[in-house]
This record gives structure tokens, C-alpha cells and sequence, in this order.
């Protein structure tokens, strides 16, 4: 049978380049030292392996040092939000892990290792990662449904003393602030003078709204499918009713087409379809960051006709909003110091960086670099490097 | 405090280059497909990779065709039986995992993770194990202590569809085996007309009983610190009175010495030391495979004035029994044709194969191969895919 699944998957290689480029993964592992003779292996293992761990037993920072613990991290996930494609469990979603793991190494130089878990509760993920952790030194959560991911970051953080950091939460708000930032300038204004609303109140909505506010929006209101977020309702689950302090100012209700009207910028983490009849109500000069993939919340061609700049999730439109401009740096930036967590200030100080990268280009079609610009990373994980320094949680 | 104690490491490493070999790691992680363009980014992640996930999902055995999941082993610690060193926690045991894993690499071609838990619970570390293995295609336990490394094991194995195994014990078995196959063949007699004695009853000892008992030894006793493990003793544990069962069919008690006395065969895991005396009775061209490191039970120039071949753990040695002959080539094996496990049938045929590896240089001094015999690894490998495919338990 296992021959047969094979084989139905052949021919199917032959339709799609993306299975022929999947056999066997996308990643291995490499020696640094060399293991090519005896003297080679009684440095490298036994009786040499043995000062170093009794020297990391006496002094533990020592692990940090001696092993490659500071330079890799697990990318875990339980396979219950994968990209588009919803719950598809650990096993389907490992080629996402991988895809991940190797982004961090190519972009930011940092190991890391797809660690797909079997389990669902917040309790047995947190368990499970927090037990782990001696072996790495830093967690990037990825593809976990909301609301648990809230709660299994959160928890995994105040365990532990390693960065915790949700990408499909973070990396988004850190990209998407930063494209936002350039949008702003380039139209004269100031955060400040902005209105914005997000359409999605998952992991990417709620984290926007909070680096948004943080970076010092005029206003934000988010919505989710029963319409805008705001303290009125008594359908809200906790972190929605979080949500709703700290959001929507004006303290509007109602649908996404009346926080809309007026509004000044759009951002579309939802998936859903907005009509070109609310787009046509929005201010002048308006942002459209319409993010979902592979269909836009608004088609770029539709939201041109209104809009100042327009940025999507899509790699064929410019300014597209990749995570990848964000996670490698980061981590790169806390590992370098040894960061114990990512603070909301590392986080500002990346999206800052980030933007600035395109300063002197900046123009309509580019509020952000291309996920293939080489100063993204140097200069994020720079910005984020110094930021932990400057807020205290470097240990080096 | 933290850049004094870097600063102290410094001057150790002055004296002792297995610091600088140390420092920063012994491994990182590599990407095996192209991420240098759009169009690579593109099928190594989205949109491309949403196609192989969708497979998965639909056909759960292509996970060993479209990621690297049966190409890596979980080295899985919990820091508490670290070589000669003990509990030394996980951290510490790190530098030994990242040997471990350089060494999968360098010899099977097997890619490895070091994971080091921190947690000592056999419910704890088996829950924790089986949650993460959806990442892995095969799980190796490595210096857990006594008797929770059984116990931990065979829950696993009869919880997961992938191979678990415990280096410390069957690794060691293996290469002990093997050697012993040889160095019986070289002094013209068979295992039937061998009796064995075994100095430890940890995880080596008990192990390496199992598998000489099941090679058809004549007769094996094994002793712990209190003397000949035996039924008639009542202050056994439930592993060593198992062992009782199948091991000692002479029915001896009493101390090591009274078991050393005529025996034909002594293998020592154990670490204490064997007086002369008592290595002056036993029988005629004995064979004594001393393996305690660094310093074995009874130092090979007093071992030579008794016996007709002497093995070592040392690689100043002859005859080193080193695990590094075994486990990259069972691993191989196993992942080769998707084991479901590894049987006592693949363990009992990479022995074979690896003492089949110097058939032709047998002698005194050649009694198993050198780690760094290249022909070694594939030898092991084909037999213990073979006697997978044998023993029903390929996949494939």
C-alpha cells in the first residue's frame, strides 16, 4: 500500500515542481568540528566531551558557549492553523516547519528545527515546550489556532528564560507596522493622524492593533465576523474583550463597512471580501494593506482606484508583507545577546529598522524591502540587538 | 557575572583545546533546496508548500516522502546518567547529545537533534517523547539512568510507529557481541562453549545479557555491587530479577570473584576494579573485555598475563568497543526501510554484520573493526534493513 501512495504521489510530481523539490525535506545537519580521526573524537566526544559538560554543570551560562543551544531554535507548532489550510495536524504541517527552519537559516543565520506535537491542550504544549527548552535557545510558535496561541505564548514566556515569540501573531505586526510607517510618511502624515481598521481579530489582527496602538495610532478598530470589536458586545472571549480597552476609541459598532467609512487605513488579516462599494468610503488618500493569501480582502487592482498605497501577502504585486523580513533578524538580534525574551520595544525598534531599510527609495510601490534585500536582516537584527540591551534583558 | 564566567572559560581554554573545539557548537542545520529567489521561496514555502501539506494531510505516509522526518533521530537526555559523570541535568549534558548527533551524521548519514529535557518523571519523559514525534523518524535515548532507561523505553516503543532505542544499552550489546563472536571464533570455540561473566547490571549489563543469551552463550552471570544476580536473592528490582530468569543457569551466588573463577568470558560495564587474584582463575584463553573509561575494571597489561584477547573502551586500545560501530548504522537501517522498530532480529544482524566486517584480519589484537573503518556503517546498515524486511517490520 505504502508503494502504491508513492507512486499515485509521482505522477502527481510530474504536474507540480513543488513535490519533486519536497523529496526527502529541505534540510539536513552539518558537523562544525571536524570527526575524521580518533584524536578528532576524543575532542569532540568522549573523554574531551566530558571538561566541557562538567565545566557547564559547575557554571550553566557555560552552555551558551559551549553548545550550539544560543544559536538554534525550535519551531513548534501542533498543526492546527497552517497557512491557508487550517488543521491538518503535526505531520502535514511539517513542511511548513521546514520551510520555516530554513528561512531562519538562510535570512538570519540562526539553526533551527521543526518540532511538530501531537497534542492540543494548552496545558500538555506548554508542558511539552517548557520541558524541551534546555536544548534551545529561543521558541518560535507557528501556525497555532487562536485563542490558544495567546495562552500558550504567554505561559511558555513567564516560564521560561529563552524568547517566546508567536510569528504568525509578531512577525506580522512588526512588517506590517513597518510598511505602515513609510505608507504614513510618504503621505505626509503622522501615525498619529491615522484611523485604521483591521479586518480579523485572530492571532495577526490582535497583535497589529496592539504594536499599532503602541506605536501611537490616532485610532484602530478591529473587527471580526460579528462586525467591529468594541466593549458593547457580550459575545467577546477574553482576549477580544482585552482587546476592546485598549482599541476603538471612538467607540464605534456596528459592521466592517461602517468602521470603514472614513477610515484612513485598511488591514486585512481575515481572508474575507471586502466590497468596492465600502472601499470607495474611505478618506482620501487611503492605506490598503489587504493581506490575505492567496486572495486579497480587496484585489490590488480595485483597491488602486481608491487608495494611496497599496501592499498585499502576495509575492507577485510589490510591497508584499512577509514575515520573513521580520523572524530571522529578531531572533538573530535576541540570540546575539542573549536576549531572556522579546520585549514589545525589541519589536518596535525591528519594525523602525525595517522601515527605514527603503528610506531613499521609499515611494507607492515600495514601503517595504523585498524579502530579498540584504540590509533587512543585518539591520533588524542590529535594531533588536541593541533594543534588549537598552531594555534590559541581554545577558550579554 | 555573566562575562566573568566566559572569562574564566577563556583561561581554561588555554589549557585544554577541547574548549576552543567547543566553543559556538559542534553542528548547525543546513538548507537542501535553493531559498535565493522568488521563484525558490515560492515552492520551498507559499504558496508551494501548501500543495505537499494538502498530501500529507490526504495520505499520511508521505511525510516520509516529502520531508526529512525519516532521515532524523531525536537524541532524547535527561541529563541523568551522562558518562562517567552522572547526573549532571541537561544542560550539561548537551555537549554529549551534539557529539552524538555529529557522530549519526559523520558515520550513518543519519541527520540528529540533541533534545535534553528537564524533567525526570518516566510518565513525564515518555508523554513528553511521544508528543514531539511526529517531528522524527526514529528516537534515541541516551544516558537516562537505571532501571527508568527500561522503562522508558519499552513504553515508547509500544506507543510509537517509529524505532526507539537506547544506545547505552543495545548499541553497547551490539558491538560486545560482535567482538565476542570473533574473539570466540579466533580461540576455536563457540558462544555455547563460552560462559560469560558481566560486572554491572545498569543499562549496559542487563542489555548485553539479553543479547548473549539470545546469540546462544553457554551460560552468563551477571553481577551488581552486591554479588551474583540470582533468584535466590530479595533485594532485587524487578529488571534484575527478571534477569535473574533467563540469566545464571549454573545457579551461582555469592561475590564477582566466585563467578570470575573458571569463567571463560568477563565483560565489564561496571567501572569498579577486578584484583588479579581473581583474574589469575579464570579459565584458559579467556577473553576479558574490560570496558569502563576511562579506566577499565582490570588495566590491559594485567589482562594479557590471562587472557587470549582483551578489549577495551579506550581508543589507545586494541579492540575499542565503541557504541559509534553500531548506532549510526542501525539508525540507518531502520529509516532506510521505515522500521517501525528495531528488533532484537536487526540487533542480533548488524552484530553479525559487523563482525563479519574483519573476518579476514581476525586476530588478537582484530577482534572488531576501528571506528573510522570505512566499510563499517554500509555493512550494518543493508543487515539491519535486511532482517527488517525479514522480521515483518519495514514499511517499506
Amino acid at each position: 500500500m505504502a508503494a502504491e501512495t508513492v507512486n499515485s504521489s509521482a505522477d502527481e510530481e510530474i504536474f507540480d515542481p513543488a513535490f519533486a523539490l519536497h523529496r526527502g525535506g529541505k534540510m539536513a545537519v552539518r558537523a562544525t568540528v571536524p570527526v575524521n580521526d580518533r584524536d578528532d573524537l576524543s575532542l569532540a566526544y568522549t573523554p574531551g566531551v566530558a571538561k566541557v559538560c562538567s565545566a557547564i554543570a559547575d557554571q550553566p551560562e557555560l552552555v551558551h558557549d559551549y553548545t550550539w543551544k544560543s544559536q538554534v531554535v525550535a519551531v513548534v507548532t501542533d498543526g492546527s492553523a497552517v497557512l491557508g489550510l487550517g488543521d491538518i495536524g503535526p505531520e502535514a504541517s511539517l513542511p511548513v516547519m521546514e520551510g520555516k527552519a530554513i528561512l531562519f537559516k538562510q535570512f538570519g543565520g540562526v539553526d533551527a528545527v521543526p518540532i511538530a506535537l501531537d497534542c492540543r491542550d494548552v496545558d500538555e504544549i506548554v508542558e511539552t515546550v517548557a520541558r524541551m527548552a534546555p536544548s534551545f535557545g529561543g521558541v518560535n510558535l507557528e501556525d497555532i489556532s487562536a485563542p490558544r496561541c495567546f495562552e500558550i505564548e504567554s505561559r511558555l514566556q513567564e516560564r521560561l528564560d529563552i524568547p517566546v515569540f508567536h510569528d504568525d501573531q509578531h512577525g506580522t505586526a512588526v512588517v506590517t507596522l513597518a510598511a505602515l510607517r513609510n505608507a504614513s510618511q510618504l503621505t505626509g502624515r503622522t501615525l498619529g493622524q491615522l484611523r485604521a481598521v483591521i479586518s480579523g481579530a485572530g492571532a495577526a489582527g490582535v497583535a497589529i492593533a496592539k504594536i499599532l496602538v503602541e506605536a501611537g495610532i490616532g485610532d484602530v478598530a478591529v473587527c471580526d465576523r460579528k462586525g467591529i470589536v468594541s466593549a458593547e458586545r457580550e459575545d467577546l472571549t477574553d482576549v477580544k474583550r482585552n482587546l476592546a480597552g485598549f482599541t476603538n476609541k471612538a467607540g464605534l459598532t456596528g459592521s466592517l463597512e461602517t468602521a470603514i467609512e472614513g477610515a484612513d487605513v485598511f488591514i486585512g488579516v481575515s481572508g474575507g471580501t471586502v466590497p468596492e462599494s465600502a472601499v470607495a468610503t474611505m478618506a482620501e488618500d487611503a492605506l490598503i494593506f489587504a493581506m490575505a493569501n492567496p486572495d486579497p480582502e480587496i484585489v490590488p487592482e480595485v483597491a488602486h482606484k481608491y487608495a494611496a498605497v497599496v501592499a498585499t501577502g502576495r509575492s507577485d504585486y510589490p510591497n508584499q508583507i512577509n514575515n520573513v523580513l521580520a523572524f530571522p533578524g529578531i531572533f538573530a538580534g535576541a540570540l546575539q545577546v542573549r536576549a531572556s525574551r522579546i520585549t514589545e520595544g525589541m519589536k518596535l525598534a525591528a519594525a523602525e529598522a525595517l522601515a527605514a531599510v527603503v528610506a531613499d527609495e521609499l515611494g507607492a510601490d515600495c514601503v517595504i524591502p523585498s524579502p530579498f534585500d540584504e540590509r533587512v536582516a543585518p539591520a533588524v537584527t542590529a535594531a533588536v540587538a541593541a533594543a534588549a540591551r537598552a531594555e534590559g534583558v541581554a545577558r550579554r
